[in-house]
């Protein structure tokens, strides 16, 4: 087991800046804008709070880059990952046009890619700075670095897993008939926390009828006896990365059709894990185990896509869904999670994140699979 | 002192919605759309999660407005209390075109107003969608409507900087010589949560020469005797309003120079916060701290504005800061924190919400201002 004490460090090099500086010619585009954020992460390893004053890496295909932060935080900046890269930083004071200075060295009528998450008005002030040029997306440059992990990533990866997997080690010690999803949920943050995570990104905990709603947070409902729940979590460690898993419970014995679903739905997700390998389209891996889950009749009650990319966000390229051709790739991550969600009754999901190796799919989360039933 | 196990319940009513559209048609804006955000809670109770799939909140001028919701979280928006306004919730499926649906019922060449934080992928989506029409930000037409608070939303506030002020008075159980800010920051964000609030938005302890970093947060710098610590935290309660306080400790007595800086400070912040009323200016407000500490040779050390508003969102609209003549009217609500740093040395801030009344200025934090000296 990795020890959460000492997370891994992944050091960011500039290397990375030159090759979205390459990837940004290749798709021509004239020079890249990156605000606060993943993106902005994982080219210079500064993760800067997206506040309203602008902060922008400015990466010209023709040029030197820089980084653009408001005064009153270039300390942080210079105390960050980014002041060990090839890149100077410039910060500009409170009565100042950030937008004219970050473009003050791109050509007039360039096309310039922002980053996919940039906030409208951001967006808006650098075409309102740089009225001849074209705005696209930087997501078609960047994604295609980020999509493919390094083994330094994956390892990331798999620690973060690891301390997903410890918390719901111990979800026995809090799902317990009387308590509230948000009192239980109160509990798996802070575990989130003391169990190798810097941040707790999301803790779903789907009981009875709630398990049914695939997005359900947390509400006031009380655990009773039989009841499924669906507790779907995951945080962000030191490193950046993130962890999402989830796993199905049930207070004492469920009824007879949710042992049913339930083993409908472990063979689709097992088969689906089985199924990933290089080569294998989004779609067709989609397909897999939604194939198992409408063979059993349940086919309208998986709503969702398979699964989604995951890194530096816990959402990210490759989606798995109907209607992506592309091809799975050799450090390419994702979720596996098919989902079976009977309205008003209850629901199951069973989720790990995959990582596609030559060899084919390495589960990163460890824990069982099959469904845990607690005294309650 | 409200009692933080029974917050204010707020309850948005469609009259946010109408005004919003008159305010729109006013602007000349034929339709908004509005994604996950403060927007769109502040319009529709939904607090919904920002996710890649496209929730969006459509409200024509003309027509019936609607909330598009991903299949997967149409429980979750029938769990909200959109439910309860007049508006129909639309769900879209995995493989349908959500932006295409979005915007079926808009006039092709109008005006659509995007809330500022929408991402950039998706105001490309709808820009693709509807090619023929104009986007502006919504921003200028909800802005108005937002920063002037009812008096509900102004005791939500007054409730949140209760809860940030039980904070601040337990500051000496954690400022200790020899514990690094990191674990001070740690044990800073567990009290946020269990004074009354839902979400820790950010901890700020700027110790020794950090405090001179107006944005600096956690590192492991260790505390030691004679130090300066600014500690500048928020968090989001139940009822959505934020929370946002900076206050000052030194661990002994601190070096002459640094009592002399914080007089003038707190001179500055006091002749700030007494001059609050309605019909002064932003940038008049900010200038009357402003000539304090110029005028005792500290000007260029104050490299921030006054402050900024605060509601849904800890910053939003108004911002004090020079440049911008808007009156301050009743109702409205903002930081006042005007701060001194010298960069390797030390720093100070002082933090305070405050409502424009018709009386003028009434604070809502109410700890002491006065420079906090700790044991250690």
């Amino acid at each position: 087991m990795p020890d959460p004490a000492s997370p891994l460090q992944l050091t960011v090099t500039s290397g990375r800046l030159r090759q979205a500086r390459e990837s940004a010619a290749r798709a021509g585009v004239d020079a890249l804008l990156i605000s606060p954020g993943a993106d902005l992460r994982y080219l210079t390893g500064y993760h800067a709070a997206p506040l309203e004053r602008l902060t922008c890496l400015v990466l010209p295909v023709e040029g030197d880059p820089f980084l653009l932060v408001p005064a009153l935080e270039e300390p942080a900046a210079h105390a960050s990952p980014a002041a060990g890269l090839d890149l100077e930083i410039i910060s500009w004071q409170e009565t100042q046009d950030p937008y004219a200075i970050a473009v003050a060295r791109l050509p007039a009528r360039g096309t310039v890619g922002i980053d996919n998450r940039m906030w409208a008005e951001k967006a808006m002030a650098f075409q309102a700075a740089l009225p001849g040029g074209r705005q696209v997306l930087a997501g078609p440059v960047l994604g295609e670095l980020r999509m493919r992990k390094t083994p330094k990533e994956v390892q990331a990866l798999r620690q973060a897993a690891a301390a997903i997997d410890r918390v719901h080690a111990r979800m026995a010690e809090w799902l317990r008939v009387g308590r509230s999803e948000r009192e239980i949920g109160r509990d798996i943050a802070d575990a989130i926390i003391t169990e190798g995570h810097v941040q707790v990104d999301f803790v779903i905990v789907g009981s009875g009828p709630n398990s049914a709603s695939p997005h359900h947070e947390l509400s006031d409902r009380v655990l009773r006896a039989g009841d499924s729940v669906v507790v779907d979590i995951g945080g962000t460690t030191a490193a950046g990365y993130c962890s999402d898993s989830t796993r199905c419970y049930t207070l004492g014995e469920p009824p007879a059709e949710y042992r049913r679903l339930y083993e409908v739905l472990l063979r689709a997700q097992r088969a689906q894990t089985a199924a990933v390998r290089p080569g294998i389209t989004a779609e067709e891996l989609d397909a897999v185990g939604r194939d198992v889950i409408s063979d059993a009749g349940y086919g309208p009650q998986f709503v969702h896509r398979t699964g989604h990319g995951i890194g530096l966000e816990t959402h990210e390229e490759p989606y798995i869904v109907a209607g992506s051709a592309r091809p799975l790739e050799e450090g390419m991550t994702f979720s596996v999670e098919p989902g079976i969600y009977l309205a008003g009754r209850h629901g199951a999901r069973i989720e790990d994140i995959v990582v596609c190796t030559a060899d084919g799919g390495e589960r990163l989360n460890r824990t069982s699979r099959e469904l845990a039933v607690i005294a309650g």
